[in-house]
Formats: C-alpha cells, sequence, structure tokens
C-alpha cells in the first residue's frame, strides 16, 4: 500500500475543529507550564489505552471508567504535569472528579466528557487550589494553534518536546491527524510516565476507531522498550470527530494513525535518559506479527545489547542469545542477523564480517551521521533478525544504554 | 523446622566418595586453570536443570539427553572454560561427544556417564587437541581434597571463587553437602554462563533427588536477577550417591541442598560486575510461593530500583512501581513496605518516614558495614513487600547497578 501522508504542521491542532491550550498554573516547582487541555469537537470519539500495571493513578481509573461508560465518547482531556496522583489513597480520586468536574462547568460540558491526565512524582496529591485557580486563563486560551503551547504543558523531564502532524487527502477531502506526547524513555525519578495523545478530524464509529487505535499502540508504544518500567498512569488517548468518513478510507486512515503513533513512540525512546541514539529491531520470518515483536522488544531491552550498542561493539552474541529468551519458538539454525547492511550472521552461525566497519557504522549512528545503506539514516541504528521462513515480521524501538543514565537515576536524591 | 546444618570446608569434595580436580589446560589466554572434573561414586544419581533459552550449547543438549537417557545417572561432569561451544554449528556435538568419550575411556566409564559443560566466549569452536592433551594431567590430580581447584577452574570472569558445604547429622549418620558455582552476576561480554554445581553424600531415589533439585533451584538460581540476560549454557547439576537415606530425612536433606543452593545463588549476584552490594526482596502475603517471587524478582531486576539503591536513595515509588508490573495480582491499597528497619509505605500510600536515617542503611549495607535490626546483616540491602493476606511467600536476589556496569559492557571491544 503506498503512503498517502506527508508532514504538516499544528501539532494536536492540525486537524479541524481541535483546540488546544497549554499555560504555567504553578503546579511545578521550575515555573516551566504544567497545565495542557485537548479539546475536541462535538460527537467526537475517543479511544484510550491505559498502564497495565496494578498500581495505577486513579485519573487512569476515572479515564477508563468514563470512556467505558459512554461507549467510547469524550471531549476534552486537561493534564496536569508535576504530580502524578498516584499512591495518594482516596483523596486521588476526589482531587481528579473535582477537576474534571470544574473544568466541565467552565466548557459547558457534562463531567463525564472530561478526561484527566496526571504526571509527575509518585504520592504526592495535586495543588488542587492551583489547579483550579488555573482553569479560566487555560480554557481562555485555548486556539487552534495551540497544538505547541499543550504539547509543552505536559512534559516533566523530557529534553524535547514531541509533537506530530500528517495530512491525506481520503475521499476527495483532506483528513489530518496529530499527536502529542511526554516520557523522557529511560524514566527520571517517579517521573515515569508516558503520555500519548491524538486528534483526528474524520468521523469513525467508535468501536473501529477504538480497534484501530489499539493496533496501533501495539505498533508503537507498546513496542518501545526502555528500561522495562511500567508507569502507574502511562495513558494513550485518541480522539476522532468530525465529517464521517467512508469505509473504504479506513485502512488508509490506520496507516495515518499508526505512522503518528509511531512517530512518538520512537521520540519517546530516543530521548532517554543518557541515551545517544536510537536502537531500531525489526525481526522477520516468525510465526506471527506479536512473536516477532516480542523478539525484536526482548533484544531492545537486553541491557547487554544496550551496552553494546553504547560501546559501539557489534556483539552478535548478545544479539543472538537476547532473541532466544523471548519466550517465542524459532530454529536457532535458521538465524540471520543484520547490523545496518552489515550481515553477521547466517544459519544460526557467525560470518567473518568487517568488524572495524560495523563499529564504525554504530560511531556514525550515535553521531546522528548515518547517511547511506539499506535502513534508517541518522541517529538510528538499525537491527534485522531473520528467525525462519514465516510470515510474521514485528519491529521494536529502544535506546543505548550509557553511564550517563546510571548516574542521572542514581544521584537523584529524594 | 529448626535447621540441623552447619558450614564445613572442602567445597565440592566433602561429601564422602566425591573426587575433583582443577588444572590449566591452556585453554584461557589468560593461563588461569580452565579444566575442572567433579567425580561421584559408583551408583550416583544425577539431577540437572537447564537454560530455558532457545539458543543453547551443544553441552547442554548433551547433558540434557544423555539424564534423560539414564533416567538420571551419572558419574561425572567434566567442565572447560575459555570456549562457551555455543553458536559452533554440528562441530560443537562432535566436540562435546569427543571430549566426554575421551575422559569416559579414561576414568573406565561409559561415554553416556560422563557429562560436560562449556563457558567461555559464544561463536568460537573448544581447542580440542589442547583440551584432550589435559585429560590425563586432569585425571592424574582428581582427590578428595580436590574441591578448590575445581571450583577455581570452571570460572570466567568471576572475582571471586563460590563453594560451600554443610554438614547434618541425619538418621544417626552424618550428610555432607557441597557445591561450587560460576557466574559474575551482571555479565561480561560473551562470557555469560552461570554454572552450577552440587554432591551429596546420602543416596536417595532419582526422581525423589530431581525433584528436590527443581525445588531448590526456583528456590535460588532461578530466583537471582542480575541484568536478565539467560545464557546460552546456563546448567545445573547436582550429583548424590552414598547409603541411602531414609524418607523421613528427606525434608531435612532439602533444607540443606536448598541452602546450598542459595548459597551460591546469592554468591553469583553479589559478584556482579560493578555491584556494591547485594539486594534480597522478601515478598510476604501473595496467593502463592510462586507469585511472591515473581513480584520479588520483578523489584529486583528493576534498572530505577538498581540504580536508586546504587544511588543511596530509599525510592518506595520505583519499588511499588515495579511490583505493581510484576504480573501477579494482589491489591495495591493492601501494600506496606520496609527497607532494612524503615516501613516506608502502609496500606498502599507512603508514611513520613527517617529519609536520611534510611539512606544511611543504603549507605551502611554497600560499604559492607551494616550490623543491626532485622533482616541480614554485611552488604545486603533488604527490601520487604506485603502485599495482602496470602499465605504465599517468596524471596529473590539482585545487585545494584552503577555506573561501573555500563563501562564494563560498553567498553569491551570485540
Amino acid at each position: 500500500m503506498s503512503d498517502p501522508w506527508a508532514p504538516i504542521s499544528g501539532g494536536v491542532t492540525a486537524p479541524q475543529g481541535f483546540l488546544a491550550a497549554g499555560i504555567t498554573a504553578g503546579l511545578k516547582p521550575s515555573g516551566n507550564p504544567d497545565l495542557s487541555l485537548l479539546l475536541a469537537p462535538e460527537g467526537a470519539v475517543c479511544a484510550g489505552s491505559f498502564t497495565t500495571s496494578l498500581v495505577r493513578a486513579a485519573c487512569v481509573d476515572l479515564c477508563a471508567a468514563r470512556l467505558q461508560a459512554s461507549g467510547g465518547h469524550a471531549r476534552a482531556v486537561l493534564t496536569n504535569s508535576g504530580q502524578a496522583n498516584a499512591c495518594t489513597g482516596e483523596r486521588g480520586l476526589a482531587d481528579s472528579l473535582t477537576a474534571t468536574a470544574a473544568l466541565a462547568e467552565r466548557l459547558g460540558l457534562e463531567p463525564e466528557q472530561v478526561l484527566i491526565c496526571s504526571t509527575g512524582v509518585i504520592g504526592v496529591p495535586i495543588p488542587m487550589d492551583t489547579l483550579v485557580a488555573g482553569l479560566d486563563p487555560l480554557v481562555a486560551a485555548l486556539s487552534a494553534e495551540g497544538g505547541e503551547a499543550a504539547a509543552r504543558a505536559i512534559l516533566t523531564t523530557d529534553l524535547v518536546e514531541k509533537q506530530i502532524a500528517l495530512e491525506a487527502s481520503l475521499g476527495g477531502r483532506p483528513v489530518r491527524i496529530g499527536g502529542m506526547a511526554k516520557g523522557s524513555g529511560m524514566i527520571h525519578p517517579d517521573m515515569a510516565t508516558m503520555l500519548g495523545y491524538l486528534s483526528c478530524d474524520a468521523g469513525v464509529p467508535a468501536e473501529v476507531w477504538q480497534a484501530m487505535a489499539s493496533r496501533a499502540v501495539a505498533r508503537s508504544f507498546n513496542a518501545i522498550t526502555v528500561d522495562g518500567d511500567t508507569s502507574t498512569n502511562d495513558t494513550f488517548l485518541a480522539f476522532a470527530g468530525g465529517e464521517p468518513l467512508a469505509e473504504g478510507h479506513w485502512q488508509a486512515l490506520e496507516q495515518g494513525v499508526t505512522a503518528v503513533a509511531q512517530h512518538l513512540a520512537r521520540a519517546i525512546a530516543r530521548d532517554g535518559e543518557g541515551a545517544t541514539c536510537l536502537i531500531e529491531v525489526r525481526v522477520e520470518g516468525a510465526a506471527d506479527e506479536a512473536g516477532a515483536r516480542a523478539i525484536a522488544r526482548t533484544v531492545c531491552g537486553s541491557s547487554l545489547v544496550k551496552c553494546a550498542v553504547h560501546g559501539r561493539d557489534p556483539n552478535w552474541g548478545r544479539i543472538v542469545a537476547a532473541a532466544g529468551r523471548a519466550g517465542v519458538p524459532f530454529d536457532p539454525e535458521a538465524v540471520a542477523l543484520w547490523l545496518g547492511e552489515h550481515q553477521l550472521m547466517e544459519r544460526g552461525q557467525p560470518l567473518a564480517f568487517d568488524r572495524p566497519a560495523a563499529s564504525t557504522y554504530l560511531r556514525a549512528c550515535a553521531a546522528g551521521a548515518y547517511l547511506g545503506g539499506p535502513g534508517p539514516v541518522g541517529d538510528t541504528v538499525m537491527i534485522r533478525l531473520l528467525v525462519g521462513a514465516g510470515t510474521g515480521a514485528g519491529t521494536a524501538w529502544g535506546c543505548d544504554l550509557s553511564d550517563q543514565y546510571v548516574r542521572i537515576n542514581a544521584d537523584y536524591t529524594t
């Protein structure tokens, strides 16, 4: 399938009918923007994916419950950054209810139409007076050009803001998808949350949209691995609202939704603490896509592989050993392995490859300067693993592991 | 149950009837001892546990097949250190067969009674001439005092040798259990293998012995987590041979077998690259032992928890967040948490604890100098997590994650 999607500017407010805002309410000691709002057009549907951790914040429970009760409909999502509102007991849920009710009143909506995401320090309640006092200026700042401000106000320890928008012509009219995310891959002390938001100005039935968003999450946010620690607050929310899109274009729409989600997920992995490069692992020849992705994630998540990439060491032994413990059956004698354009293994055994050239490839990626050969250019280290003759293929993303990561996460003192 | 077991010297040759040897055959460029032999008395049974990795060395296949065919009987195990003989194709199996046949001839045994373990660099075949030339001096060196030499010759990147022996009076006679292991916890480049050996001079039926050894492995070697990378060669072999022990003493025997295995497993975790302390996580109140241990392992394996311990940061948020993603159901509202004698959480919420005192506790452990309070003393950081009212309890061990670990594993260049 050819790709009809092209990048445009505007982030989550690129799609028609979406408004957003981001302001400094005073929740963060740093004085950085800390209150963000995304407002979808009337009748919008909303799909959600949430952390699988048993220990999850009250705001996550509230979002999940409201989307289930409404059959996948919501109009707005408020994000506060600074306090995660996790492990805060009964007060946590009460504060989430208060915040969404106060915002709903100002937007002329029912409380049930408003969702909330929190990110920041675990175990610390939200200063509710400060949050509520911020709602009037937040609503006043709503704008069709507010995507960038909204994307900035959801950040915590991120080094860069993460947003994207794509446009395609589907059924003779423009369709736009926007996205923003936060999460610095490897997780800063207690600021662990990954948040992702997507907006789309095509109308799609709620069940179709939820299924589409769930598949996109599996191929993006759930295909990145950073240090393996799942947050108490991880949330992805995707809004779609606008003129209905004919069923014949749903497949093309899903292509765009997946591309936006993958862009945001890669940006999170790339922003990992202390990371110098993105690692992309592509597994082919597995029995199915899920198995291929599971192998890819295990390779991406191996501390030894991550250290080897950081050390610019083309260490095939670590890659194949990680693949072997993924819990997915394959024939070790069928394994072939490539690092960039360098083939390191064939039929389960090491080849005599050009080791200095492979190491030079890793160094070029780390410098963001790899320009040639098959696979991505720039700062992406490409690992390709063939594990058999099956049709299952899957990709996962991660980043290298540096001594800087340990220093950031060890030297922090609560 | 009271503990009848007391430490004695002698390692794997402490039990009566066991002989061992370790020599330098020239397999390692370093000139360190590299060929080790353990010989069990006639009629001995042997239990085995092997790596779950799909990519496993030929020697592992051979051990597993021979133990299955013999119904759990073997007399000797040869260990060569320097080359792992993994990813070496058909030659790998041929070399394992050759080595065991040549040793069997010298010992007057059938080849099927001899096992082999290899550890060292993956993808590199064993220099067979060197190995075979070492067999005569190895057999000549066999001795009832050879435990320590054998324990030295199985090491690769380990900083310290790992051995132990215990003795108890069971049924009016002394029973002895010896053990040795190698594995430096966090894994040196391509030298990933964990090997463990146990000897016992009590006679036990093969099926009983295998079941006993499997339970002990679950509570020891399978309860340590270092950097999550399972090796191609991981093997545990337990030999028992001597006067039959009455069934009434099997439970006491298992207590000793478990203690020996746990000592060796803890020693491997403690010897982790760049590690400054052992971390022991005890989970109580789960539905069953396996669930409790799964939670404990997840906490032990969390990079964020490991970094926090290294930074001497009593970071309860990371511990409970890791527990929440273990995949084991529990009630987050029931969680209570202790670090040493400091309680950090109660009923799912943080307590106002003495943060400097908790940090001082971590610093004392890292200095190997923690002397008081409940839980282990010395260099063990004790984390205790209560997750409900169930009767399931389990323990896991790991070590802290230091920037030194990353440097060791990144700076290595193949």
